[in-house]
């Protein structure tokens, strides 16, 4: 593989490949990741300082090959609030020889100079890829329905400081419902494996099209009736479901038929699934609302739980860019 | 309305319910607004140092639902020369349940802890709209025909420059024509309500179904003949004809058809509107002419007069950051 | 000529035009710029430093008429690392009046103050339209297939250094060849123009198609036999075939008919002028390949080529961000 050649002349892979010098840190999912790494990550989104300089000087490339406005401001966000500059390269890629693209696009903007490349792709397994080519730290914000490492960070950061877990980050005895279309869901087994690696329980809720009972061999409970657990959890994870991802493009209204071979029709999903404030009522003294957005109001989540006192939604969205910097500053600035 | 509860949990708004805190200070519109608050706002612009740090280490969100590349650049540079980082969230919005998305988007925006959001929307309201929903400054840049108040605010501190009168912003005995597509524009609104307001006279001048009689209520004077009125105005304000408005995109050729219902034919409006060097030519001494841009060279305004002495518009642009920087600096750093 | 009027009023280019003041800096082209100011443009590029305040407090825009992410983000790694702030406005102008609205544009963006124009569009002679018509320093980005001269700057930076000619950039007895989609290309017109002026022999290769006889005007020698003339090279740089200016969107795969009148197929293509890995060893001790990029792997360049000892593409985008900084301290800082 003539990638794997350390030559002086072509690559700027040099300084990651120097004898001694310390592995570049990149973050590419959370399956794997042992507790004390977990633990260290989410304890520097918990004391992120409003703003800092420890990345002034630098520049964070935010490399969005799959479009997310959200994720990406948030990144970028965290970025500035380090000090430094960010960069936007956005935009597909033809279909044609996809992986050259991102290799290659990946590694020019490393030769920029940049200090981390944060990317988004709509292929799973493209951030451990690219992270194979360059000699920088590479952030996943998503890959397919592969990981979402710093969703699952921030979904964890806001749920212990919910609980008042958040000196130790010890999640035993928590029981955390996540809520319908896991099978498509990064953010599902990205938030599944920081949960179960801090001790907390995860239960997949969903019709058995969207919730496969294999998702036992990942140390979560299945069940396919949301009414008889959800007394039961301290938490309730609601996802989106991705249409777009099951062959049609956005939600039908609620009652229509769904586009969707997973779900018979949207009203059939809301009755056994979706959380109303009927649901809500039901739910323990205590227990808690999260969804990572974009909601799909009037599908999975009522507007009057959204927006009730349960919901946490925009607390996660305040932990994303703590935890960001926590991220960047642990990659980058090797904090 | 679940809105509207004070919960710890799921609000940021905590800040600006507080008992005893100062209101947030959002720009709405300037319908109604006092001539002590346009004043202030005139003066905060006309003194708009090169650059300063009063945002520092602050974000300020560019929501734009609508595009407007030239006046989101004017804001990003008014920001950025105050010191703060500027992130762009640009694109539509699908057509089903639109509020709900402008609204979610702000709300997480104002999650990530921006400063102050700067939104462009389609639809007249939608900047109140979300000034309702979230606890940072709302600055409306342009609401579908409603309100485009930096632009009013511009154009009044190019007014006020241009005769002297920006030590007191005092506009009495000031006659200023504005001529064309009023109907289509917030620029007319926002500007007949802040030169009134200060004193000057605004005669608004187009065909009927452009500007109708019934724009008197507004304090205006209403004419449809250009020629009869064009010589007593101290300052002719040029409107782009808003084809996309009418139901067609692009300007037609000069002599071509119109797309519009509202005008005969681009040929036959320019016979009575346009502003060719001949109708400059019989202007006051020292008359000044206006336009919010993007020109339409040929139809609305000749290239001659737009690149002539009596032009003040590259001015009215460079005002525009002036003003902007000091409408940020009001509502974020509450000058 | 209304635009050539000094009116204090309606332009902002008195700055320029006051007597006495040095006139504004531009980079339009290095067709005909004498090797002085060359050396001083790559001398600025090779002590460029890794970060600076040279442009503090000021603003850098990026108007890009045409796509190109690689670039454009280059020039914004560059003025970033100089403390600027950078402002983008992208997109296409609409068929109609492209003239006027490429220069609107650039007057509006020059009225908001800022400190350069860095232009990219798709007719030849747009950056300098803009330079005539704005007082502040215009960078051109690329113009059809006219000029992009900091991509030659950058490819003679890379071929100095890379055969220890960086202390005067004396190029003389350096054997320089351009291969493939000659016609189309700003980037040999740029290298060959640079290489040129500073002693270097640059071969024009490929078929006369696309390496027209004519070329002999411009200083360069007319090859139509890649290999024929390879093993006398220092230096190959490798062109993509613009498929897209032959009327056609993608490369075609390797084998299928070319759409493209200039060229018969890209299979015959790359049996004449690919540099295959075969054709590299055939190449002199140390001679070295380049590529303006992006790449078409397997139609121009092999992938085992690209990324082999030879290749120093990836040294040229470091080198393009050095070079942009030095453009920008020269043409605004004037350094």
């Amino acid at each position: 593989m003539p990638r794997a050649t350390s030559n002086p002349k072509a690559s700027t892979r040099t300084r990651a490949a120097t004898a001694g010098a310390a592995p570049v840190r990149h973050l590419l999912g959370l399956q794997g990741m042992d507790a004390g790494t977990l633990r260290t990550l989410l304890a520097l989104g918990r004391d992120a300082p409003p703003s800092g300089d420890d990345l002034s000087g630098r520049t964070v490339a935010n490399l969005f090959f799959e479009d997310s406005t959200r994720t990406r401001t948030s990144f970028s966000v965290a970025a500035q609030r380090l000090g430094a500059d960010v960069v936007d390269l956005l935009g597909g890629v033809s279909s044609v020889s996809k992986g050259e693209t991102l290799i290659d696009t990946a590694r020019n903007v490393e030769a920029m100079g940049v200090a981390a490349l944060v990317v988004r792709a709509r292929q799973a397994g493209s951030a451990a890829m690219i992270a194979r080519s360059v000699g920088v730290p590479v952030i996943n914000a998503g890959d397919g329905k592969h990981e979402h490492p710093t969703q699952g960070l921030l979904d964890v950061l806001t749920l212990a400081e919910a609980f008042g877990r958040a000196d130790e980050f010890d999640l035993r005895g928590l029981r955390v419902g996540i809520v319908g279309d896991v099978a498509s869901s990064r953010v599902a087994r990205s938030a599944l494996a920081a949960i179960t690696a801090l001790g907390g329980e995860v239960t997949l809720i969903g019709p058995p099209t969207l919730v496969p009972r294999s998702f036992e061999a990942l140390g979560a409970r299945v069940a396919h009736a949301l009414d008889d657990v959800l007394p039961e959890m301290d938490a309730l994870m609601m996802l989106r479901i991705q249409f777009e991802r099951h062959g049609a493009g956005n939600p039908p209204p609620a009652g229509a038929p769904a586009k969707s071979a997973a779900i018979a029709s949207v009203r059939e999903y809301r009755a056994f699934y979706a959380l109303t404030p009927e649901r809500a009522d039901r739910m323990k003294r205590g227990g808690i609302v999260m969804h990572p957005g974009p909601i799909n109001r009037g599908i999975e989540l009522d507007e009057a739980v959204a927006d009730g006192p349960r919901s946490v939604i925009l607390r996660q969205v305040a932990a994303g860019v703590r935890v960001r910097m926590g991220v960047l500053r642990w990659c980058v600035g090797r904090a």
